[in-house]
């Protein structure tokens, strides 16, 4: 199994990149990583560390893509960065599974959508982060920006493929897939919904449980949530924003009086855990899906525990098992001869 | 001032319906009260409060709406309700400026939409919850779905009302209006988006600030979000559900622990002012804007003094001074000749 690694682009690149890379050869001993970046730069960083030298391979790509690069510029005038020569190596080697970046979101979206093979029938890749649930569970979101504008059909096969996605890098049989919508009951919502919660209900291969309100996204009832790309924007960004928003406050009134300060020492632990329970770092990057190769973007705040997730998270979907199923699936929904 | 409230068919009606009106009632000398429901049952409740008699009127209505009644089925079927009559009466009755309703959402959007009045050149009614931001300020959310399908035109409409609306329930002169998008840059977002964005910008009567990420609802940076009633039905209760299902964990999580708990009744206070901070039956209902009448929607499980506050909304709302500056506002977006 090889990788390849965009070791520039976050904000803790190329530190945190190649040291999450390393820990992650570490732990799987038929996988082999390339990583690009300025070559001279990679070797500096490599020297801090000791690891199989035979199973690291590096692309130089002197250039850097950031937030501020129109993502169409990005392509057009950065194919020299980092992110666009991993693109375009996971395009042409065969033997390159699968991609892990840092990077900016809008560019990769972009590359991927204009350079990467869909999987036969897709319409569309979608974006699948996950979100940790209150019950210590994980849940899915696709798609969270990548299409704003959507039909039925792409719901349906973001249903598929997030599907798959969650049974191979998270061993969930059967996800319980749920349709984001302002209401439970079936005819909710506008027609693209109700056009969408039909073929939900008729397709065999997923387990649709029906519409499900934002305001349960963390409950635990539901492994994915099928969304337009806004509204998986507006989910997403207003889940995670209320949660900071409200642990800050929080922490805000705990320092406001030495009492409140005393009563958290005690707490130290529970607040250490919840912190952790909450910190998007242990759970893997957002994937990509529906693309012929894995690609994972890991969060742009990354440290090298969160790029050491992202690259087990792509080890595990770049088997093909996942890429079959999908294709299978998607096989099953032709109109019969 | 005349206002009509519906005293069925919350969770704690009639009872709180009842009482909050007689709450309501003494804050206003002006003020008299119309109460429609089993004319029976009000004189009951009633005898249990002293008041003011002759500011009070009993409309019979023995029907009511339940949340299993479909919109349609419930205003052809139940016209003898509680809020069927209600809404007739303020169709009817010049004297009536407004109502306050605890009963089902859907049902009072058909009925308003069908039986009241809009205020002239307002293409459909849209909703306005205020939510409380963590500076302790408060947030309006317009629209929060009522309308799935929007149009530019008639997200620009809701800057204006919601803007109107802010200035006459809430005090705020000029209050910031966002676009809810999936990024800050003005290009962000869809078609939809990129077309409300221009007509926002270069309205002269609401102080557009940008567009605004779903994140930020409650970082005090803006009075009113402008969206689509299926996004802003999404943020808003991804908002209240994520608060909602944090605070129960972190309840739970004290409970697990003696030291936990030991350290919370050092706490007492500061979360007791933490759940008063997030009480919605502190900020008031969800008001029906662009009708030529003020419709208050409060909270299914609204107490008495949610009710009060409800009405006292519905007062600050109704002197015609707010759908007077709103019809001034529509006029000059009309073409010049």
């Amino acid at each position: 199994m090889k990788l390849i690694i965009d070791c520039f682009g976050g904000d803790k690149s190329p530190a945190a990149n190649i040291e999450g890379a390393l820990l992650a050869l570490e732990n799987h001993a038929d996988m082999s990583l390339v990583l690009t970046g300025d070559e001279e730069v990679i070797r500096e960083e490599l020297k801090k560390h000791s690891y199989d030298g035979e199973r690291i391979e590096i692309v130089h790509a002197p250039d850097v893509i950031t937030g501020e690069d129109k993502p169409t510029d990005a392509i057009r005038l950065k194919r020299e960065s980092s992110m666009m020569k991993a693109i375009s190596l996971l395009r042409t080697d065969k033997e390159i599974a699968g991609m892990v970046t840092t990077g900016a979101t809008g560019a990769l979206i972009a590359a991927a959508t204009l350079r990467i093979g869909r999987i036969r029938g897709i319409r569309r890749p979608a974006f699948c982060p996950i979100l940790p649930t209150m019950t210590g569970d994980i849940v899915g979101v696709c798609d969270s920006g990548a299409n704003v504008d959507v039909t039925a059909e792409m719901l349906l096969q973001q249903a598929i493929i997030g599907s798959a996605y969650l049974k191979y890098a998270y061993g969930k049989d059967r996800p319980r897939v749920a349709l984001l919508n302002i209401g439970v009951e079936s005819e909710k919502g506008d027609n693209l919904r109700k056009e969408a919660y039909g073929l939900l209900r008729d397709c065999v291969s997923i387990n649709f449980v029906g519409n499900m309100e934002s305001r349960d996204l963390l409950s635990g009832k539901y492994d994915l949530v099928v969304c337009d790309g806004f509204s998986g924007n507006v989910l997403c960004k207003a889940t995670e924003g209320t949660a900071m928003e409200l642990l800050k406050k929080l922490k805000e009134q705990i320092y406001s009086k030495t009492k409140y300060k005393l009563g958290a020492m005690l707490q130290k632990q529970m607040f250490a855990d919840f912190k952790d329970m909450m910190n998007y770092q242990n759970y893997g990057g957002s994937v990509l899906l529906g693309c012929e190769k894995t690609i994972v973007k890991g969060h742009g705040s990354s440290n090298a525990t969160a790029v050491k997730v992202c690259i087990d998270q792509a080890y595990r979907m770049s088997g093909g098992a996942m890429n079959d199923e999908i294709g299978a699936a998607l096989k099953a929904l032709e109109p019969k001869e």
